[in-house]
């Protein structure tokens, strides 16, 4: 019989090593102590309004788990592998506290609605502050764009100089991409913002228990009405996941676009040295690392987003162990998006642009169009405009000129 | 010079046959040739109302796009690769068909932002079908677990019996799920429905054109403000790709459940003969290859939004070539996953359930739980009602017997 | 009673015309359809051979896939849907053609060791091929190191000029990248080149055959041994779309290298007009579109292996419908590699060099590794060595001045 | 002026406190410690040697790096963040230890050829390691093989009862997948196998350096030959993460096989105890969250491979910070793929047949081929003798008889 495990009734063998070792969460799953100990608060006050368990047994564990939360804010809590994850060792810790009472808190609930009512109001926490940091560099985008509304550049299509535009221009594009990503997010929050305790382990539970009421307690809009659902869904997650992914994605362009243009060759962008780092050979170099890793991370996201989807491909309902691996892509995408748009505000500040060199880049051939606009405007169809334009610049290039060289003559 | 191509004024040597049959997207995005002209004929309009071009020219234009959009519906229409893709098609047709009012179309506009308007056009199209859709299988649902209210099923979890629930409760997870899968979609279309013409290749359009007129026509509720942003982002693509990788992650779990269900072991499900194909070697088969495919077909979706992940990743501002490979992912998507939608909707309406066999499966040690809950109310704190009945269901185990078999003797 | 399937004996209604177009392969499995025919000439050799069909039989078999195949050929062959795959339609024909001789092709053989057969006939092809591609491209890449063995041009890292090198030590360097991909084909091909035919269904086949016959007919080097392993494994797939990605991973760097260099500001490349393509809007535009849609096709690539290994994971044995999703993924990293590999050979044949440029940009800054590594020459410890040098490019900087001009004084 | 870095000669600012932070790997890349200094050693007695540095100063850096070492594996070593990686921390406590010696360590190498060198010892290590684990699984599966050779079970297509089989052909199955995964790693070997370090930042090294020696010392058995391949090439890890991936897929379906035969409607298979956990509600459950977890960490690796391909996606040559984001993803796969081998090992070791149940679903429907092949036999067209068959299961399903009971009457 086993007896450290809280669920070894049935067991005649105790678990080996290896498997301990290799099912533990948690290694990783401590990132939502706090959570759980919010949650597991709500409960208990439930469960004493409802007379489930004795209001005197209640108040035992609530003060019980906020010394337990004490102790983590602290750094005191020893986190033990053998009680496998955040919740098993909060819930031992109680019961060594408190007593029997400590072993009530469970009435009415299963691991697998309080798990993921911790992962819910985790990732409500940490989608809000996203769309907070998302606004803060709409704002620096917007000034950026203010300060530099009269600075000339190419606008690139292909990498080859188009059409001269506003510096303003070019930073009000992102500002745009950013707008959206956070309205994602927002939408996003709809979905996250659903409580599903009260579901028990799949099949719900059947004490008389107030689900509006622990809602209310913890901020829940929304609750998940379907118990199988509540337990075993993890489309949320993903579209958090997605929905990183794709301002990862917008955020590889702007560093792309910034370490090419601080290049020598380019040279329309210096960025401030304390956002650059040097080489350990090199000594002339000033290396744009934050945006190169910016630029690297989002293979990171991208891939937490791929490592969710194939876990719940072909997965029968309802909760399976390998859901447990839906939390490492979260936390990790979260930690590193928060990073990259704190970085990415950090270079939209600091970035400064060197006018003469764009200004320059944005004269010659990118004039092209206006000229071909010029002849439409004139009543020679767009078509043939174009191809007299393009016989020009062509002509043009094998003489080694620019357009602006152009006369009535030749 | 090359005279074939359209844009073939600046060039001195005539693209490599290789290169035309490398970079055509004709093979494809013909799709779009419809939406394509729904566009033009509103920038005809437009161009015409603005006096940017005579009206009798708006006219020739309307008439020879339409006469365009018939030869196509009737097949007539013949696709050329040397006119690399669907919108050159459609312009040298024009022009073959009315002559020099054929190349003014193209005032005011680029292929940067006339391509992504029809794609646009497209994926509202779509995407609202896909609702549409999703709101059938959910109706499904509903009437199914309406029928089998009083039927009485395991819920699994870790694929064990868990605790007996009612097939309704099962079928209305899934309600649930789609539901959300629906309310993404719904959210996308906000994204979607965004008006990019009128941002020519990259820094907008230098003519007095009429954006709120041409938006009206084409039923876009918003414009695009940034050009930048309108020629070069596709993240409402991306949206949508992942949108439909959550959806068939669900429905490859619906897929998996209805495999394991129908197999001889569960015999829970029986699906209809019509819904399913034989073996050309074994005769006795009834094999469930839709949801086989279904269930596979996930692959593609999440391969898909890999794809367009990986193109956007690192891509400078603004249109670059990459870009072309947008459209076979999202086309694709569309495709599986109206027809997954449309064979889980009749699966739904076609599945048998078999009760004798799951009210069977749904007794048994699956109503443990039952007896360590009612422990607890008789005041045993549940983890040591739990670890009481972990010890029953051990010991009948090793005995042979069920948790039914039980008395107050053994 | 089903009587147009070939499996329909067990079947009381007919296929829902729906399953018949969702379930369908044959719009894309007819690319296998010469693979299939000379698979089942060998297996029908084999039969008679044995005499478990009469060698009057094999004859006429024989002869009638001839025909069929000379009609594939001359694309005189009718491919129905209502024949599901390339298999049946084949097989159908032949019937058709010489009577019940034509049914007895059929023994001792399933589809799904069939379909694997040609499949891994296909993908031998094809893999030979890439090889011989990436060996041309080599050749190329050699002959430009040669051309250009005395330009010198600035290394980069970090997109940072970092030291000069020669121009032949660049293109030396994607050779030696494309030397690893082509030897991970030339691994691939062991796990491809393996005989399944002979494993029935799934668990082998009940008639005396000779797979060691098949075998050498066809030119595989070995048998498969596991006839459940044979029928359902994908993972000879799996590593040739892995080692697709990793060699479009390559190209999308030189692509990005390319695009890069044959910028207005570097101006390091010209890129042959017939390589390029132009701007429908923009007439002095001269755009590396088969560059960039290499690029972008690695999107697709990385894509088509994700579906695939979504496809198989946590597939049950042995083979499911699932597995019907192997092959676009396949077929279109073969036709993508194989474009992207040539395009990528062009532009190395056609890529010009700007010696100027390259060798100016080699200077400066550039060389300040080497002044480091000569005072610690000279017995500086190097990290002393390379902050004196350091401080000295920080002062250089500040006063507008390259590295050259330093002299003794200042 | 920077004091703290041992770049910082050229930089005015210090480095912002969040860049410190953003792009430190000293939290990770620890893990290369040992095989850091392994290479340093190797290293400096190369330097030594050929007189490049005095040998008492080689002397004095072996015995610093080895007091390291020591202190390292007695945790006893303070990792700093502020020193940004392994190789800056190791280098910094060595110039503590012995002063000036510790700074010509760095001559003639670069942190870009250091660090490929410490990885690839890494990964060469590991890759052996995960060699010999799947060896040890194929030699558990023929010992299962051999226990059960007698025994019969169905074999399924579909997930529908298909033929019967011996048990053993069925864990065969898998020695085989295991074969080629193992085969894979091995040739992947050959390509981690090279020696990078000589290759300096990206242009060689200007000091008379023996790479033959180092090489020799490290027990590599190439030598890389091109200097920016070398330090800005991630293929071989690439690849290693695409047989991780194949391998994790193959496992994944082993676990799934697992855990529907030991679903109670099953009962094929009977886990160990001590393999199995229980649920925090459900006193009754075994669930084979072991097998659940090794399907659900398929994705965990998929997504591993996802970001590394992302990450090298278009990237320019040479050496870019991005690389930096090589290391998780392929640490992660390490240790996920040790775990889950020796998970599924214990498995295989553990399960035990029920043989009753599984000859039980053997017999039956299962079958109907063997009569179909008996027919065909005795000389009816197999597609005849299959539709004669499918006719008689047909019937007798709707009489609920098995094909047991058919005799020549009825």
């Amino acid at each position: 019989m086993q007896e450290k495990k809280l669920w070894g009734g049935r067991f005649s063998e105790s678990t080996d090593a290896f498997v301990e070792e290799f099912t533990e969460s948690i290694s990783f799953d401590k990132e939502l102590a706090l959570y759980d100990i919010k949650g597991s608060i709500a409960h208990a006050k439930m469960l004493g309004k409802q007379g489930i368990i004795p209001q005197e047994d209640t108040e035992k564990i609530i003060k019980g788990l906020q010394e337990i939360e004490q102790e983590i804010k602290e750094n005191k809590f020893i986190w033990k592998k053998e009680f496998e994850d955040v919740h098993m060792n909060i819930e031992k810790a109680l019961t060594d506290k408190i007593g029997e009472a400590g072993g009530k808190l469970h009435t009415g609930r299963s691991r697998n609605d309080q798990v993921i009512t911790a992962f819910r109001l985790y990732l409500k926490e940490n989608t809000q502050d996203i769309i907070n940091l998302l606004e803060d560099l709409q704002r620096k985008l917007l000034e950026k764009a203010k300060e530099y509304i009269d600075v000339v550049m190419p606008a690139y299509t292909h990498l080859q100089r188009a059409q001269p535009i506003r510096a303003a221009h070019y930073f009000l594009a992102y500002l745009e991409m950013f707008q959206r990503d956070k309205e994602r997010f927002i939408d996003n929050l709809k979905r996250i913002d659903m409580l599903p305790l009260g579901s028990g382990a799949v099949a719900g539970v059947d004490f008389p228990i107030d689900r509006e009421y622990v809602a209310k307690e913890l901020g829940f809009s929304q609750i998940m009405r379907n118990s199988i659902d509540a337990t075993s869904s993890r489309d949320f997650a993903l579209e958090f996941l997605s929905n990183c992914a794709i301002c990862m994605a917008n955020m590889s362009r702007f560093s792309e676009d910034m370490i090419i243009y601080s290049s020598s060759e380019f040279s329309f962008v210096e960025l401030p040295d304390k956002l650059t780092t040097g080489s350990s050979i090199m000594p002339q170099k000033k290396n744009p690392d934050v945006l190169e890793l910016i630029r690297g991370k989002s293979g990171r996201v991208y891939g937490n987003l791929v490592s969710l989807l194939t876990v719940v491909k072909g997965l029968p309902l309802a909760y399976n162990r390998d859901l447990q691996e839906d939390k490492e892509p979260v936390f990790d995408s979260v930690k590193t998006i928060k990073g990259s748009i704190v970085g990415i505000t950090k270079i939209v500040e600091g970035a400064k642009l060197n006018k003469e060199k764009t200004q320059l880049a944005a004269g010659g051939f990118a004039l092209a169009t206006d000229l071909a606009n010029y002849l439409a405007e004139k009543g020679v169809p767009f078509r043939q405009a174009h191809h007299i334009v393009g016989s020009i610049v062509g002509y043009l290039v094998t003489q080694g000129r620019e357009l602006e060289s152009i006369t009535w003559e030749s």
